[in-house]
């Protein structure tokens, strides 16, 4: 038979037959009634996702789309900005903002490392403060979810603007958009929000608005301002990706049917029958073993085992797919995703693949516990 | 039953079975070894389609982010550069490019008129030159296709950088990247590619690579250098659209299948058609009668009647979805796109829904007599 796939990354993520589904209608025209229809539903269950009460613009474009039509509009050359960053897309953050003329300062984490409120209070006193504090929810590199709560009431308190990276976090771990003061919070539909890749969403605060700089010499298709007037009238500036609306519309549907909140439990039950089987086999986490870990988790490859040749025959010989380690944790950690459009029987078959491949490559494992550990770990805490 | 839909816009288009169906499999992950096949044999099929030995990158994005991609890679504010417009979208090039801070003149026509040449040999002459040439090849608010292969011609000697938008042309009438020395040209899938909106296509030749503005600071998701590093491994920088990479990978397939010569026969052929039967019905054309306007057919609204509310009334009615007019045309023009997956019976469905209901508007028309002229004309040069 053809060789089944499993696609266990923190992104793209497992999409719905019914998303899929509905993708593959036949395509309708952006400025028909047809559309206006579901992009206005579309709209409003964003912003339910995002539980604000502003604006949540969408964007034909990958997650870093997102992140640069913040740089675009709430920058110009030379504006002081600190960037928050452990791991891959902090330091993603940097580089951008450095693109785009900022003075960047950095408080920098080692890859793995949580980010401390009271380290940003302490450098923002030290800067004299800064126009936009760059943060990043789940650090997709390393599997650190950080506390945006409260990180994000250190950068207001000192009179920052704050955005917040949420490309694998919106919708699988909680985030609140209003009552956390978030100004710009941008997401992308490939994670929890069980779609393919190619929009990005991005949210605007009133303090975001009242920023955007008029006229700068950096955008026009990442002009928020074109964006928000063709929105709010379900209009879009230019052809946005139709049928990923539409199967963005359906998933949206599937996640708010569910619950937010049990989809947060969910994904924190994920995340702890993850831990559990990984530890039963005699593993170390590289990730936190703690419940913000609900994304993915980052597991360091067994002495002797180079993480990506795991995650290559797993690939090649059984047609599972995790992530390997990025940059400096390129050949040390590998990661399983529990993301979006994921159950406990997702969890168990990438167990049961690590397991397997780990003891044709000759790693000193536990066989045979994986699975139960995980299964008890998920089911004990079942609401 | 539920109401037929029949999309016959200028864009999106029609999509084919084959491409849908590609599109609603499995997500698959975009650094697998399955997407990079499928990425390389995709980007070498679009150099096919684009007829270029050179780079063709690959954006998520609607084709106005490929736009906004050559003025941040190709442009720095204060550049001098000449717009040719005469539409919509030559107009989008002369708003971006101030945004972008370029120093703009601008070449402007009526709309529908068609650019000449000479006129631009004089304007850069009078100029002394400008660093970029952007045109429109097929400007889809009028549907008149500009001759490129002369514009560019004169631009080159001149001896300024040709960029081209090619988003409703490429596929559909022919364009020769390489032949023609076009520097960049523009293209979206969801025109004569037959595949939904959300990728867009750039070229880049050797004279653009060497005029690219290192460490500009106005772009990052956009960046040509980092794109086309990663597009070399069959890698991409940014999670890409992966199922419209998979779909339009099957739907270049088709095209070249087809083979070009036969699509912009094809086309050239259903543009003979349409223009045959809007003349039988006694409506008057607003877009050039000859065979280079092949990608739309823009006619006047009758005499007392509205071309909205045609437009409205087919799509209410009767499913039909035709463009109205934009800008200075609103009301005026109806628009029947001819484009990509599209064959003489959407030509004689499109004529049939407007014979029905500009007649029952009460316009002074011939019935019966716009099909059988149409396929006539379709038939007559049948190769």
């Amino acid at each position: 038979m053809a060789e089944k796939r499993y696609l266990f990354t923190p992104g793209p993520t497992p999409v719905p037959p019914e998303v899929l589904e509905a993708m593959s209608r036949p395509v309708i025209h952006h400025r028909s009634s047809d559309f206006r229809a579901i992009f206005e539903r579309c709209l409003e269950r964003l912003r339910d996702v995002y539980r604000t009460e502003g604006d949540v613009l969408l964007y034909t474009a990958s997650g870093t789309g997102g992140m640069e039509s913040a740089l675009s509009n709430l920058t110009r050359p030379g504006d002081r900005v600190l960037v928050v960053s452990a791991g891959h897309f902090g330091e993603r953050w940097a580089a951008m903002a450095r693109t785009f003329g900022c003075e960047v300062d950095q408080l920098t984490y080692e890859w793995g490392e949580s980010p401390a409120p009271d380290d940003l209070a302490r450098r923002l006193s030290e800067l004299g403060g800064a126009k936009v504090v760059f943060t990043t929810h789940s650090e997709t590199s390393t599997g650190v979810v950080a506390d945006v709560q409260a990180l994000a009431a250190t950068a207001k308190e000192a009179g920052a603007l704050v955005v917040v990276d949420a490309v694998s976090s919106l919708g699988a771990v909680p985030l609140e958009t209003d009552a956390w003061g978030l100004d710009s919070v941008i997401s992308g539909s490939q994670k929890a929000l069980m779609t393919p890749p190619g929009l990005a969403t991005v949210s605007v605060s009133a303090d975001a608005w009242a920023t955007v700089q008029k006229g700068a010499a950096s955008r026009y298709y990442f002009d928020w301002g074109q964006t928000k007037a063709r929105q709010d009238a379900f209009d879009s500036a230019f052809t946005p990706a139709v049928s990923t609306v539409v199967g963005l519309d359906v998933a949206l549907g599937l996640l708010l049917a569910e619950g937010l909140e049990q989809a947060f439990e969910r994904h924190a039950r994920l995340g702890r029958a993850c831990r559990a089987g990984v530890k039963a086999m005699g593993l170390d986490l590289f990730s936190p073993d703690d419940d913000r870990s609900a994304v993915v988790t980052a597991i360091n490859a067994p002495d002797g085992i180079d993480s990506g040749e795991l995650v290559q025959t797993l690939r090649d010989r059984h047609g599972i797919v995790l992530a390997p380690g990025q940059g400096p944790l390129k050949g040390k950690i590998f990661r399983i995703g529990h993301i979006g459009y994921y159950d406990v029987f997702d969890i168990t078959t990438a167990l049961a693949g690590v397991e397997l491949v780990l003891s044709e490559l000759g790693a000193d494992i536990e066989r045979g516990v994986a699975i139960t550990e995980a299964l008890d770990a998920f089911e004990h805490t079942r609401v």
